[in-house]
Parts: C-alpha cells; structure tokens; sequence
C-alpha cells in the first residue's frame, strides 16, 4: 500500500516523511533528481513505486484522478481517491458506515471529502433509527489548513454562491436516499469546519433518544459546552490532549446541548477534522477492495489501531 | 433628541463626540468631574441632559434599558431602546418598512437589533410579494466590532447552543405571523454579520422576480461576485468608497448570485453591517412617535438625508 | 491631473469611480470594450488619457513603473511612481517634510512606501531636534488590505527573512544621512502596520521633549492607550469617527506612552494606516513638480484641504 | 512529584487528566464535592496531595505563586513556579543550559517564561561563543492559546506600551551579566511568539560560524524557508508531523535565512511554542534541586526522554 501524496519537489514534508521511516517515490518521474540533489533520499519515481504496491491512495490536488487512473489502470492496480475528485472516477463513493459494502471487491474507490464524511457519519444513524423526511445543512467552511501560510481571507465570510452547494449532492453519492439540500460559507480559521444541520424525522424521537442514538454511533463523539468544549478550540484541544499523532480528531464532534427536537425536526451542529476525519474510512475501504472482511469487523479493527471510541 | 452611549467615564469616544459638535453628558450622575479631570467638557448629567430634550435614544448596553425607562418615565420623556433591550421594555418593537404604524404615537419604542433588523428588510418584502410559508436562517456572526481589541475567538468557531436561537422569536415580535426559525454561530471576524436563507414561497415565483423584488427593496442593496464583491470584506470596501461618514453601510448586501429558487423553495445570502443598519430605523422611530409623517414620508426622507438608494 | 490604478478590466472599484464623478479610462488599451460591455463608460484608453493631462499619478501594481515609463516619455508628461518602484524610475524619491525641495521642478517622481513615510514622518523631526546616530525599527506589517478576502495568513506570523529588511535602504532615498535598519514581520491583520522605533540620538533629550517634538511634527498624531486607544483597532476607530472620507488615516500615529529616553536611546512606537498615508504626500509631489509653491505653502494647503491637524 | 494547574473546578481537562491516568486533586479544598457531582473522581484536595509528594509544579495562573509558597513551606515541599511569578518567589530563576547550578540543592526555582526560556537558549550559547555586547530583541506575542476561544483581538496589533518591556530584565534574572533590553506587541495569532534579535557580538563572527553554533546548541532547532516553513505556521505542522504529544515544539526554532552578520551586529529570528518550551526546563528543575545528576546528564537525559534533537 502507498499513499500518493503531492510530493513533486523536496520540501519539509519529505524530510518528515523519511524521518517517519516511510520510503519516498517522485511523483513527477523527471524529479527524482531533484529530490537527491537537496539530499532527500527518493526510492524511485511513480512508475517503480507501482510496480511494488498492491493497491494506491491517491490524494493529490483534485481533480487530477481521472489522468493519474490511466497510470493505475496501466499497470492493473488498485485505487482509492478522495472527495476532490469526481464522482465518476472510481466505481463507488464510500463511508464505512454507510455503504461499505459497495466498495467490497472493486478497483476503484472513491472515499468523499471531509465534510461528506461528517455528514454521512451522523446522517446515516438518525436515519436508520428514526428515519430522515428532509435535511439542509450549513457548512461553515475554515478557509485553509493549520499548516497554511498563504490562503485567507484575514477578516472576512465569504459565501459560496453556488446554493445549493454541492456538498448535497455529494452526500447522494453515498446515502441516494436522502434528500438533502447544503449551502456554505467560508471563514477566517484553520482548525474545523463546523456544520448546522436541520433534519425532518420521518418518525417520532425524543431529544434524549437522539442523544442516545448519537452516543452510540460510530466515529461520533459528543461534547458539551457545559464541561468547557466551547468552540471548535476547545475541541481541537481534546484531540490534542488524549494523545493521538497530529492531535488529529478522527470523530465527528457534536455539542450536545445543539441537539434539539421541535416537533418533527431536529436540530444539531457538529465539528469535522478537515484534515484527518476520512482517515479510518480510507483504511476501510482497503479492506473493503480486498474483500478481507465485512464492514462490521473492518471498522472495529480500524477503530482499535487508532484508538478510536476508547 | 439625544443619544445615549455608555460615556461613563473619560476616553477617546468623548473626545470624537465633542470634535463632532457635540454636547457630553455623563451617563452617572457622579462622573460628571472625572470628564473634568480629563479635561473633557461635560454639559451636565444624564438628569440635566433628560431637562433639555424630547427624546432618548438609549444605546447603552443591553439589559440596562429597564431599569433607565424608569428614569425617562419619571421625567415624562419619550425614549427609543435598541435591540440587546427585552422587547417587553417597550410598547413595540419596530422595523420601518414591516410595521412602522406601530411606533405612531408611542412613549417606548424599540428598535430591533442588526441582525432582527436584516432579516425584517428582506423578508418582509418578499412575504408581501409572494407569501412565506416558512423560512429558516443560518446567522453567521462576526464576533467583535472593528474598535474592540478584546474579545476573540482569534481562531475557533463558536457555536451558539442555544439552537434555535433567539434571533427567530425577536423578528417576530415585527413580524408576528413570519413562521421563521434561526440558528447562529460566531466567527473571527469584525466586519459583518452574513445571514443565509431558505424561505418556502407560498405563491410561485422565478429567480428574475424575486432578484427584481429586492432590487425595489428599501434598504436592501444587492451586490455581485462577478463584480468582484466576493466576500464582506469587499462589501465593506464599497461602503467606505461611495463616501458615508465612518464608511458605514446602513443598507443589507444580498449576493445576487446566491439567490436561487428550487421547486417552492427560495435561497439567498445577505450581509449585514452591524454597527449601522439600524440608525435609520431609529431616525424613522422618532418620526413616527411624534407622528411627524406617514411611513413612506418618513422612509424617504431618512434615507434622502442619509444619500441610502442614491 | 489622473491617477493610474490597475483598472484593467470591469469591476465594482469601475463602478464606484464613476459614481464619484470620475472619469474612466482603461489601463490596458484594447479593453475599452470589455467596460462597455459591462455596462461601464470608459471615456478612453491610457493613451487617449495621456493627451488630456499635464501630470500621471501612477499607482498601478509594483515593478510595473518602468515599462510604463516610457509611454509618459513619449507622451511628455510628468509622472509620479509609487513606493512599490524601484528608486531608478525617478529624479527623486520624496517624502514632503523631509526633502519638498528634491521633487522641485522634476519630471518624475517617486513617493516613497506607506512604510518609509511613516518612518520619514517621525524620525526626520526627531533627526532635525536632536540627531539621530543611528536608528533601529521593527516593521510589524498587515498582511492584506481590509478589502482583500485571498491572501493569509489566517494564523501564522511570517519573518521577512531578507534581514535587514529593504526598508532601512528605502529610508535612505529619502534621508540619505540617516543611519538606520530594519526588520519586518508579517502578522494576520488588515487595518495597520506597526512600527517598533530604537533611536540612539546625537544630543540629550527628555521624554517631555520629545513628545513636545512629536506633538508639533506634522502628519504625526500622538494617540494614548489611556484614553483608550490600545491597539490599532481602536486607532482606525478614531479615523473613522472624525468623518474623513474612506475612514482614511493620513498622520502617522505614535503612542504617547510608548514614547520612552533611557540614556540615549529613545523608543516609540507607531501605527501607519498604509492605505493613505501617502495621499497628502502625492499631493505635495505635484505641486513641487509644477513649481507651485514652496514645502511649508503646500504642506499647508494640502492639510487644510484634508482635514489633518484640525 | 505533582503538577498544580488551575483545575478548581469540573471540566473537560478534568476529564483528559483522568484518562490520561493522572490522579486529581481539587486546587481549592472545599472544591471537592464539585468534581464528584460531575462524576470527576478527585483523589483528595491540594492538602492531602502535598503530604503524598516531594516538589510541586506549580502552574496556577500567574501572582498567586507567593500566596501557595506559604502552604509549601508548610508542609514542607519543594515548589517549581512558572515565569508568571515574580522572581523574588523562589531561591533562583532557572533555564537549563544557561544556569543549572542555580537551582542545584535549592527548595524554591522559577522556571522563567516561554519567551524568556527561548531568550537564554540562543542567547546564552552565542554568548558563549562569541561574547555579547549588548542585544535588543522585539517579541511579537501570540494574543491566545490555541484553545482559547475567548481573547482577541480579532484583527489589530496591540502595542505592549511600557517600553522598554519586561521581558528584558526577566532574561537578566538568568544571565545576570547579558546587556538586553525588549520591546513587544501582541498580534491575532494563537500558535506560536516570534522573536526578531539583534546582537553586537564582542568578537568577529561570520554567518556559517554563527549558524554551525546554533546548530550545535541545545533545544534549538534551524528551520528554514528554502524547505518550505515559511512561518510559524510551518513551523507547528512540523512539530506535528514529527510525532510527538499534543503537538508540542520543545525546541527554540531559528530560520536559517534570517541569520546574518553585518559588521559586528548579528540579526536572526525564532519561534517559540509558547505551551511547551519550558516543559523539559521543568524536568531538568526537578533533578537540580534533588542533587539528583549534573546538567550534561540531566539535559541529556530529558531530551531522550522527551525525543529533543533526535
């Protein structure tokens, strides 16, 4: 297995990389010897890389799957993308929880973006139990990564005009079912996407039971204001503090006191990892394309190696 | 008529108060020789200043507009209250173009906050021309205004639990047969509040109507991506270019591409500049509790004098 | 007169020049047609421009002043460049109170950074009071313009790593005997750069005395962290409150208790709001160019006509 | 051995102390019954923890230091305060590498601040090297930690105004005999302090000579803007990557570029992780004043153990 990153040129991150014991392949061909004459050492370029691995986990920038499949198809292997890319470039869009199955046996994978991950996360349990009539969401989009330097904006909200957004369609790719419109905004932070979800119950459910139910439900973990978890700071911090590499939160986080019933509909908001929430669904999925076992045992087994619901 | 600010004690803000003509007076009674100290003039107190003057508007802040209406009852003076005040403080709660009427006459009026204020300006206009059935807003809030350098969050998201959030109720007690519901969070940000909306139509309408609708809207100011207004940070960048005191924007920005109709179901994005939307509201509240004109009079004459729709 | 901004293509800033009664003229010759098919009157192109004025303001984007050059050349007209140019695009980089005389009679000038005017401002009086042996500042700069939502960062400090910073030589185009270094950072806010002066001086001084310098320096405003002002934020609040048009901020602001003498060293610090600081000085160019007037006359008559020091 | 942070009262970080196998213990002793009704099991107050341990690492909020010795000194136990304290709480003020003997036998160290410890790392090893005449260093102070969601400021830079700052005479209370003096601000950032130094070195120094020093010196790390961290953002994503808890940065960093020596002045700058580069100053404390090794031993001995410099 590899993971193909964006690593086209010698940088920090490729010193981390070997210092983490991983080998390191171009994956531009002709720049391997960029690599060597910054003194990083590159094991090879895309092509001998594939031609060692079982299967691939292409997360380069977007939109670029569909050209480097051609390279994978070449050579007869495996794939998994991820949610930059088109639905249209593998032969399922995954979440663990929600469809493992469709991935069981295929070539190519798509696991969907950060944001359709937390949405399929809680979605998919509320409506399993209770069943969803309609839902739209709100996504309050940070506006780059923690190890950005460049993208703002400083002090501005800036909408995403396309609304809906197509973050609802993107969720249909994993639940058809659901029928689910999405609008978003981006603003000055680094850490979290933040999502307000309003969902129509198809049958009757207490707050409580809502709460149960979420409290019981995969990668989901609830927080509450109440105990000092007041913005997505206080649960970044969490993450930091229980001692995970990255201090990444590979949970989705609901606030519990969010959580609200008012006749039919229910309320909630929850905060997503941008940068590490799909990481258990991309090793689902692995075991999925391999048909090693089926989704229950899968998602224990990744649960456990990352210390997820301990 | 006189404006009453949280002058308390000494500082640059009653420096720029009598730099701009105006007379000072201290909001306690015991303060007046701190300003004296400061060598700031002070022309009295807030029970000298009550002597001179028909009317109050009290700014100060939120919560304290009960126990100053005792103050203003006792001297028999008329007073307009703002939005952080409950609206039990007052005989109603106003937004010029929804309900002018109900401050014709009246001792104690209050005017709704920046956000109540936005929301009344759109939907109130679209619910005369094609019914609302209901309507869910997102309110996504800046967290500081531009002078404050105290408060944060510097980098976090924050989610107002309280869900829904007050903000639905309070554009009722304007619009009391609007079937809405709101949900808020706050931001890293000082310039502006953006609201995102999904109102269901009761009567049909096009995406053209409704962009005409608002585009005849009072107060209402749509804007445009393709122009290069892409986020409020370019709002506000047109307010302080068109020439107005303190680069204020007393209109709310509604992003013509963000308005778009699905089935029955209208969505739009506006921005809201919370330090000055209400001023004209207040101006049209004095009119009307001293019945000094009719709604459109008043309105045109407020927003002639302030160079609004120009 | 005309002032040369990277108006290339339709925009709202298009839309804003008009509606302020100025006349439109496209940068880049053959888009003339691009505006009207914005529905925006151009009345012209740079060349056509070119033969109705007696002098250019060139404010288009750095390093650019060059090539522009050269149409002014052929046209024979005078022109002013910006501090974003090299020193080798005119006779004369010019700050007003620190050399008028240099740009007297000249064909093409160069207003120096908002940066190097800031620090010209202060030090120059400073220099002629008490002399300066040698000075070190700290430039700590805004990332992005309020107006701009692109550039970050969001959360970061970023070390200028050129260090010395090309500031301290910027200086010295303007005050060529001043023995001066700089520093610069860049931090995530919009509003305002601030500058941290070190000053070894020639004669003693007291702290008195040089707050009676700075008091009487012109363009610079002592503001005080006891009346309030504790950061930038709150010295733009300032700016806006005195009605300026833009909210614009021409004098340097230096904080009166950050002005401190230890033995020989003087300290201060100072806010330069970058989007105007160099609007009175361009000013001034001109007419210096023009041989209108002498620096005290012009220096008068343009802060007469923009409100500083009232 | 304990550790005093501020828990008086139940909330999340209760809850990751436990989890993380801590014992806790309520600050305040009559706080006790608080923690058991939210179900936060505390082993006892701040009077039964000191009968079970030999030094405390008190960490409460700043200026209570002298208040809790007196409680120490009662029972009879070493204490370690945190740079918030003043120095005159304790016997000496300690970091590692500049004074280690300090605190050798004593019952009472002050483990100086984040920015002071960063100071005396670099600092302390040039001195050394190549003598020190005299230094100015500005710090640009991150406002907030990362999970705090409560300070701004949002978008200003505030000037820290008793200029000459504190921090100067704090380094001196470690390396009594180092002529320094500091200025700082403070900025809208949550991540990391960068300061800018400029020192006057005693003895001829060039650029590789000065970088080969910092490279051998301890708990210093050289990044660099060639490999890509551009910032302190950067800088954090590395520490991250790196693998070590929470994310802390031991180390001191220095970027390569901003190295340089004009004449007998050296110019660099450094981040400090203000949360964590005084965590194995604290280590090492505990070993002085129990006689336990001598400073190599104990260095080297904290930075296994806490993977400093592999």
């Amino acid at each position: 297995m590899c993971i193909r990153d964006s690593l086209t040129k010698p940088s920090y991150k490729a010193g981390i990389a070997l210092r983490n014991g991983f080998r390191l392949y171009s994956a531009i061909p002709g720049n391997v010897q960029l690599f060597e004459e910054a003194d990083i050492k590159a094991s090879g370029d895309i092509n001998s890389l594939l031609d060692d691995v079982d299967v691939i986990i292409d997360t380069s920038p977007g939109k670029t799957g569909l050209e480097n499949k051609k390279l994978y198809e070449g050579k007869g292997k495996k794939a998994i993308f991820q949610g930059g890319e088109p639905a249209e470039v593998a032969e399922a869009s995954f979440n663990a929880h929600s469809n493992y199955d469709s991935a069981f046996g295929k070539n190519y994978v798509r696991v969907v973006s950060c944001n359709t991950t937390g949405l399929c996360r809680t979605l998919n349990g509320i409506r399993e139990s209770f069943g969803i009539e309609d839902v739209y969401a709100v996504l309050i989009r940070r506006s780059a990564d923690p190890g950005d330097s460049k993208k703002g904006p400083i002090n501005a909200i800036v909408p995403v005009n396309s609304i809906p957004s197509h973050h609802g369609p993107d969720v249909k790719t994993v639940i058809p079912s659901l029928n689910i419109v999405t609008s978003a905004v981006k603003v000055p932070t680094t850490i979290m996407h933040l999502h307000i979800v309003r969902a129509r119950l198809s049958r009757p459910a207490t707050r409580e039971q809502v709460l149960e139910q979420l409290r019981n439900a995969g990668r989901v973990l609830l927080v509450s204001e109440s105990s000092g978890i007041k913005s997505t700071a206080e649960v970044m911090e969490w993450a930091r503090e229980i001692g995970r590499k990255r201090a990444d939160l590979f949970e989705v986080a609901v606030w519990e006191e969010s959580v609200n019933v008012q006749g039919d509909m229910l309320y909630f908001m929850q905060a997503v990892h941008q940068e590490s929430d799909v990481v258990p669904e991309n090793v689902d999925a692995v075991r999925a394309m391999f048909r090693l076992m089926g989704r229950d045992e899968s998602i224990a087994k990744t649960d456990k190696s990352l210390s997820i619901g301990v």
